[in-house]
């Protein structure tokens, strides 16, 4: 096993890594539809939602007093998914279920996994929801962290290297002593490249049991896990 | 009992309100002195550290990039205050000293407190401390908060305007949906001058046994409490 005591500190992305947000949002759509439109393909329709909000991202400049919450983010997002697909919510309807990525679901692996890793670790997220958004979902899950971060608080979204430097700042440790957490590559990479530890977390439902999600293991990464549990067995936890 | 559904979230001065610092800084010297100073009046140095600290918080600038760490701050007054006293600490235990700030212990009554609050509110520090003092301090203590947020996030030091404001932000409220906790009025006053709710919390051991806390309940705050156990049970909780 690796000697993992140099880093004192995991940082943990938030909507897909730690949480479920298919199969959450997914079941809130069903409930508003409350059967109305059986032929709605939700799985779809939520793939198709995330994918409009990172393109909504990735366009945005929004740094500063600009600042548009995440969640205005998906509520825009929404429409443009619901109107193609031509299904009829009411505007208080899409607020509902935009709501939902409030109360993102955590994958089961997710409250035992951070608890054991707890004991060794400052473990924090570094999210690009809202930190309302962060806070609530931590609540309810009861999501052990120490600290929350987001993209609220560095003006900028990952995988801009300013929100990952804020965090080693914030924790008072340097770049290699921080493990960024993600089964996104693209959010580890970025990390990487400032000189942070990386650990790849697969989930292959993160799209939903149709959807494409890369769960290849890599060796540009240090640790390569199936789950939160796995990561906590292969940092000594 | 004064119904208190509209309040949302509870925000918490850190140093003296949640933690005592007195005690615990002056073990601390005590320890690192190993009865080489017997005459040092432990409990009179650290009220004049802490207030050189304050004195220096006061006339400081240090918005931005000229952001200095409040270790650092710390780290200076106690120069001033172990001179003055002729207390001979070497550099390696004037650093180890003022690592005591990162160590605070909590009043016997935060952590049960707190967690009976939990149930009800959002939980957030509000401190001048450094984000990583917080942490730490949180962490070793076992402090559960849903958030945690501190000076170093906003650029500025309470009770400037711009951190309780900050807070409200990141929490996605109106400021009459927050109540602001401490023990010292200056910090629950500038709150309320923003629309906060207050709730006072004396400590009449803040700064020692020989010390002179303000401890004067006020019908000018929302809520006046003994502790946090009092103020769990004020709050319904």
């Amino acid at each position: 096993m690796h000697d993992w005591r140099v880093v004192k500190a995991l940082l943990f992305d938030v909507q897909g890594t730690a949480t479920d947000f298919h199969s959450t949002v997914c079941d809130e759509a069903r409930r508003i539809s409350a059967g109305r439109h059986p032929d709605a393909d939700w799985p779809d329709v939520v793939r198709r939602w995330r994918a409009g909000y990172f393109a909504a991202l990735d366009t945005a400049e929004r740094r500063g007093a600009d600042w548009v919450s995440v969640h205005a983010v998906y509520r825009r997002a929404l429409d443009a998914v619901l109107d193609e697909r031509g299904i009829a919510f009411s505007a208080a309807e899409r607020d509902e279920l935009t709501r939902a990525w409030r109360r993102l679901r955590p994958w089961p692996d997710v409250v035992p996994g951070l608890t054991r890793l707890k004991s060794g670790y400052t473990l924090a997220t570094l999210s690009n929801a809202d930190v309302s958004a962060v806070i609530e979902i931590s609540k309810r899950a009861g999501l052990p962290w120490d600290a929350v971060f987001a993209a609220e608080m560095a003006g900028v979204f990952k995988p801009h290297p300013a929100i990952y430097r804020m965090a080693a700042t914030y924790l008072g440790l340097q770049p290699a002593q921080i493990m960024m957490v993600a089964s996104h590559k693209y959010d580890i990479r970025a990390a990487a490249e400032l000189g942070f530890r990386t650990a790849f977390v697969a989930r292959p439902l993160e799209f939903g049991a149709d959807g494409e999600a890369d769960v290849d293991y890599s060796d540009e990464f240090d640790v390569n896990a199936s789950d939160f549990l796995d990561l906590a067995t292969q940092l000594g936890r």
